[in-house]
């Protein structure tokens, strides 16, 4: 059950009536909108006489019952886009943001080559992997706190701010001074690790996983936000079908009900998508085309030598190629890159 | 193997060249381009020496071996797109080609009001299913051949060509005026039937199974053509997946794919695709974003009293909106809609 | 909705109360069961006074609403198991039938080399394709009349009863002689198909399609029965998933499933399941101790040499040391092999 | 690569041997076999002389390449069957081991009650979550350390040891005085959990994921065998696919195939991998039958008040009534239960 607050509901106010349902036994949460913010109750709401609420409570402007399981993401409680900050850029509603870089850090030299060349060619931020989850434990597993390093090095040459994922809930203090923090695929049901970063102040990039429901990763963006972080950015980075031609089915009618059922911000993820370089571009634009809030794609400075990923990656040439086609086609989706 | 003729290369002389690998006990599919016509011949090549050929045959451009098991599909066999004619209009390069109309004919009125609405709005073939492939035995089964002889009132009226669903291959001659025969997604392996539309002198548009493979479908698409019918669509319609949220998974990678290994063209059904209205319009414009060759979308009158497949259907106005909305992309595409 | 009809209800009085219903616009189905008989009502019900009805006509026992919209197959309207018999075997409680033979019909030596062995073996039925369904156009086909011809003669050799699949409705005649006609995996919505083997006086082995979820194939089961051929005889042999290291992944709880919602007898295919010869033996055992009525399983006599799966089929000397190790546990789960 | 030693090769030798290859940049995993013990090497080993090794080392027995990505859980590495000691019992060869118990610890009374009736029905070790990973962060997340106490009490009562699952690897501390740890399938690839539990001195049960691959669960395996700990168990428990009639599809066949690909115990979890009640007996007995070393079933005093997992959770009796079923079908499998 949601209560939607008048513009106006002064803070005190706002506090009282929380404290009240937290005193019948509901957990409580506070959504913040720029115009309307909201307090939805978890807990049993079977016995709560929703209009007998609205009637006799001032703040109130109107409620709602949330059936969803997932309450805090839903569009429902929380009418408006969020839109998610990031430095001096926003993603959200309005812009198409391109975030780039290789699938891991595995040097300063390249790093710095494909920081320059992405924000040369219109990137907003700069991904590089430090730890690298891998099939094999005989694979490159990432440079790791040395990986963290280069990406702040990067940041600093280019002013470009750094995604980099978190393994685990011992990393948190590692991850303090990396802008966003991404949870992988093959995390997103460890609940035990979305609980700690929805305890850090920065915005998290959680990727749906390989045979996830739209349900379940947005019952898992559900334990972030509970947990009292509201800076969640969606990302649809393919799931695994019967399909081989391609390393993974990407699906994008995946961002266009994600923005149906929350107000959170969706990109999508073209390069682990699909698994093939020649699919990166059309992908992409037509993640543009959807109505994705941007995307996440990896480019190397010399992909044939990558040490993960490179038959995916696009090398500084097509990635150039990518955002000029991806420019010469937002701004009919009204959109800035 | 295939060898590349040389533009100039007489036909008597090419079916000299084809008669004699006959004679040694090959198949051979000729494939026809504008500038280069191929011969391909089917059979164990093992021991043919290509250059050999190629170096005593004057009518013998270049020669390769095609490895994949499709061949009359195969880019490599005819690298021009295959550009399909139906009536005045082309299916292929430089097109975006819109097919439209009801899931089934269900009436004469509702066929016509349809049909006049799409052709407004811009639609360059009415689709229409007159034999309907139903789950339940005691669902609508389609009106049969009083809904085809229904299509072809809509488009004397209209001027329209027409596409529907044959279902089996005593079919064949009932089919004999419609312009377009469609294979659905539960018949892609029915190969029987397939050998049957590949003896019919009309295009056929090959919905890929729910749960074929790429391959599979080029393969379906291998059996029509090795039966000497050129004229072959392939549909994309969404694949069967472990998520529920949306009827099928509309696989848009498809596109690419089928695009750079075959020479035919490729369009997309985001109605079957996605089974949700609202997200017709969005996978629309991301299919011409990726590079499609046109849509077969649903769209009928009154979609709430639909005998079937309502909920995915718009209505004219919904669609006419579509139309606007592609019509605004495909100048950037390089398309004529 | 189904009427359970008292045992010594006159069938003169079952003719006239079905009348009844069907002058009222509905459809019936009657199933007769060894004791009780049953007329399922197809159509609106919702109006129907159910208790009404019971409580005013004599020969009926009592009623229930059937939700599902499987109807004839629903062990609900049907509660016993149906039994089929083939010759003097029966298919159903009681037996573990096991179906072997070749793939495909290959040759007059090879069919009667298998059929002899399995049948020394304890097999009792011979399957073996005459029209094969294959991928490419390009692959062996089958021996198609003439491996009909074969089957038959194997027949009088042996006196094994034959089972071959049937690929298209103008096959029917041809199919007149056989024994057990097989609908392919690829078929089960060929529902064109359906009705005419639903018309056809044998029993029917109804493959579950790839990609088929189960109530998917109860209602293919439907549409044979409600044609009027009750001797269906379901068949779960693998489905598609994501997982590589099998052909398909046989999923064995569907036979529980198919017993529980229908009276069907329920065979496996663990040939095709599994797509790998080592793995027959024990998915064979697992299959007895799940429930399932028996086994279809592929045995060449030379399975290096076989024209279409030699990878999963057995030889002779497997095939009869399997029986055995059938044989040693069908005591205990109270079966006859 | 990997060298099988000779019986007696003495222990000072084959320091040496393993400190030479790593000399040489390889890393290498020493496998104990009670006959033969085999040192894998890891790395590019292209240019190593496999023969002249073989030759040239009296200690070594014979060499192999092994050209799977999985080494030490690889068959080819180490030919015996892995046994796991737990307390006086064996899981392995020889033996089918019943793990049973809640799928939560909720209550004292509950786990003594489900304790003493399985022990009493004959399972051989007790399972119980005491940290439970929710979809939802509004589910019950389990009674933790307190759930962990409990079960400990539990097996002070009945002697039955322990296995509860783990849930990050903070928590290895915890689990030291549980006797086997289970990772669950959503940590299938939680690499970093792998490797803490591969330093953990007990048998780690692992689960396969939802939608992992068969050479992804034995990758898992690797990280922890690789990691130290040789004691793995791994678990089927049901994959994700398209079909919705169970919760998930329980994949028999992947038994056979990790049974012959690697030389660890596979277990089934016939709960989870169907999520029905009364499919949980037949699958189990098929568990046995197909070659499975065990079994992990829930069982619950009270099945409909159970605070998670209530639908597939069998009561007392009917846990007892299976275990009788499977006694009577063990001997014939040469199994001791």
């Amino acid at each position: 059950m949601v209560f939607i607050l008048t513009p106006d509901a002064p803070e005190a106010r706002v506090s009282e009536f929380i404290k009240a349902w937290e005193d019948r036994g509901f957990s409580t949460i506070l959504s913040k909108g720029t115009v309307h913010s909201a307090v939805c109750l978890i807990g049993d709401t079977k016995e709560v006489d929703l209009d007998h609420v609205v009637e006799t409570t001032d703040i109130v402007s109107y409620g709602k019952r949330v059936t969803e399981p997932y309450k805090a993401v839903n569009r429902t409680v929380h009418p408006e886009d969020t839109i998610v900050k990031i430095g001096d850029w926003s993603i959200g509603q309005g812009t198409f943001t391109v975030i780039a870089g290789p699938c891991s850090v595995e040097g300063k030299e390249q790093l710095l080559d494909v920081a320059r060349a992405v924000k040369a060619s219109g990137a907003r931020l700069l991904r590089g992997g430090a730890f690298k989850p891998r099939t094999s434990p005989y694979a490159f597993q990432g440079m790791k706190e040395e990986g963290l390093a280069l990406l702040k090095m990067a940041r600093a040459e280019t002013g470009l701010p750094v995604v980099s994922e978190i393994m685990n809930q011992t990393q948190a203090e590692l991850f303090e001074d990396i802008d966003v923090v991404q949870i992988g695929a093959r995390n997103m049901q460890n609940f035990d690790l979305l609980k700690v970063v929805g305890q850090m102040k920065k915005p998290v990039l959680l990727k749906r996983g390989l045979s996830s429901t739209l349900e379940e990763l947005m019952m898992s963006a559900e334990y972030i936000m509970s947990s009292g972080n509201p800076n969640v950015i969606l990302c649809e980075r393919g799931i695994r079908t019967f399909e081989t031609a391609t390393r993974n089915t990407l699906d994008l009618s995946a961002v266009v009900v994600l923005k149906q059922k929350t107000h959170l911000p969706v990109v999508v993820d073209p390069s682990h998508g699909t698994g093939i370089r020649s699919l990166v571009a059309p992908m992409s634009k037509a993640a543009l085309a959807v109505g994705a809030d941007g995307l996440i794609v990896e480019v190397h400075n010399d992909p044939a030598k990558a040490l993960s990923d490179g038959a995916q990656s696009l090398d500084p040439g097509q990635f150039d190629g990518l955002m000029g086609e991806l420019r010469a086609r937002a701004a009919i989706e009204q959109r800035r890159i």
